[in-house]
């Protein structure tokens, strides 16, 4: 029988999700919730319902994991809680500060409802996270370091368009090269946030904007940018549309580490990952969990849990004799 | 109470233990078991003790975890289904085909004993094993590769060594850049034995051996070198010994992979290690694990299980909430 999956709300991450299910020999989508009109939305599965968001508790019996694919800044911190007291849910929140607060609310929904919550997966938090963790657990003594990009950055693009006279605007986060070659090499740098990153700004000017105003406006915004070398460049909505319509992004996790009794010996742990859409890569990392929060669910286990609480085999549609037959 | 490490076998592998338990804030080391005379093996850590393999039985009361550092063609086949018996135990067993087979062997043994055997554990198999299978469960639709070094072999050295007239020798296997940016672009290539790997050998001939036959000899070695790009440098012992000591070693794990419904979108997931000593950064790997062993066995699980069976968190001397709160 195939993994039953849900998935409330129907944006990028929610197409992702559609698409990653699609590859997903075991799964099959049971329906999508939208806050939307249904009859107004059209999905790619054509044997899926689309339903209201309203109505979502009276799939609790036919969909066995949901998938919520809401925003971080209101939407999950109240839907994770909120539906887990149904389904084994899924999440991406990735309000790196606020992780421990959403797993204690989400932990004592899912131990009362006796369901399994997963959250914040993704790519960070998510594989750089794990990544991160085993590094760390190898390599006691050394020093993290991560690079993102290159890359859409979705807060910053916005930032930038609702500077007044900026009609539409995409901006790409950049790893400093010179930065990562000395993480590589071992070198241990201490770098300035300035040192690890550049943005890279393309800019649809409104009608009889000034752009000088605009430029300065954006590398002056606190937070955003004033701590970064930033380039704006002005183009046309054309080109903007042409070369500039994709969400790509990436990034590097590097721990560089020490061994050794007196004589030290150096290792680097290096993950990276270059991807042509974000959405789509963090939908496929998120049905993987999908799955594991169905087998942990079949096992009896209840509570939130993380990427770190996972054994892998559980992300895998194959059997643990293939896996050690094929990929240990 | 720290958990207490047994080191059986006192090579490389061995000191590598020694220095990563030291690294570790909640585990000691009480003893180390040779089949040499004890009396002759000097170890680095001042309060362990030193005995006699034969004894090892004696300690199934004072030792957590017993790590088993012998090598995979005889001692580990019949060690780690020995040692389980009596321990907790951690293997690197490193024969790929031969794996499925010493699970069954491991997993019988301890499942008697109800005791924890966790194999196959170091880089790879090992932290290449989960990367691959990690990316695989990510994108289903996609190619692996993996590329080893640039990094001495020892068996390869090995092979060198026992041609008549070669008095020492190291040998390093080097990926091909050209091959690795042809798969970091994507391009999902096909590759041949050659055109993945070249091989470069550092040999110092006996007085009067003829340079040229034993170079011939190395390059036309069947399995070891036929299929390779290989040179050959003769240099001197004093050479070989200021510039050819370490044990380097590392390589390459990359997933290419496509998301999408109709317009595809491309991925790519890389995991790289770059290690001034294999041994020392294997037996950080084997120590990390022997940390989840004690916590399975504590929690009264038992079995043989692979680092796909491991929760990553179990490996960390932080709780669940510092990795939490500082690595997610």
């Amino acid at each position: 029988m195939s993994i039953r999956i849900g998935i409330l709300g129907y944006g990028n991450l929610g197409r992702g999700v559609e698409c990653a299910v699609k590859q997903s020999p075991d799964m099959e989508l049971a329906a999508v919730f939208t806050r939307r009109d249904p009859s107004a939305v059209s999905i790619l599965t054509k044997e899926a319902a689309v339903c209201n968001v309203a109505d979502a508790e009276e799939w609790k019996d036919k969909i066995d994991v949901m998938i919520l694919c809401g925003g971080s800044a209101t939407d999950l911190p109240e839907q994770t809680p909120e539906y887990v007291r149904f389904f084994n849910v899924v999440d991406s929140f990735d309000t790196h500060a606020k992780i421990p607060e959403h797993f204690e609310n989400v932990d004592k929904a899912a131990r009362q409802s006796g369901r399994i919550g997963i959250i914040s997966v993704g790519w960070d938090p998510g594989m750089f996270s794990l990544n991160r963790m085993y590094a760390n657990a190898i390599l006691p003594e050394g020093k993290d370091y991560t690079f993102w990009g290159k890359g859409v950055s979705q807060g910053h693009s916005d930032a930038v368009r609702r500077i007044a006279g900026v009609k539409n605007a995409k901006q790409y986060t950049i790893p400093v090269d010179d930065a990562l070659e000395s993480v590589r090499a071992g070198e241990n740098p201490e770098l300035t946030t300035r040192q690890k990153h550049t943005r890279e700004c393309f800019v649809v000017l409104e009608e009889g904007a000034d752009a000088a105003k605009v430029e300065k406006e954006i590398k002056t915004m606190p937070n955003y940018f004033a701590d970064y070398d930033t380039t704006v460049h002005f183009i046309s909505e054309e080109e903007l549309m042409a070369s500039h319509s994709g969400i790509p992004h990436g990034g590097f996790v590097i721990r560089s580490g020490k061994t050794g009794w007196e004589q030290e010996n150096k290792h680097v742990i290096e993950y990276s990952l270059k991807l042509d859409s974000n959405p789509e890569f963090t939908a496929s990392v998120i049905v993987a969990y999908a799955r594991a929060a169905y087998r942990l669910s079949q096992e009896g286990q209840s509570g939130c849990k993380t990427v770190f609480d996972i054994a892998p085999a559980y992300l895998s549609a194959k059997s643990p004799e293939e896996l050690r037959a094929a990929l240990l």
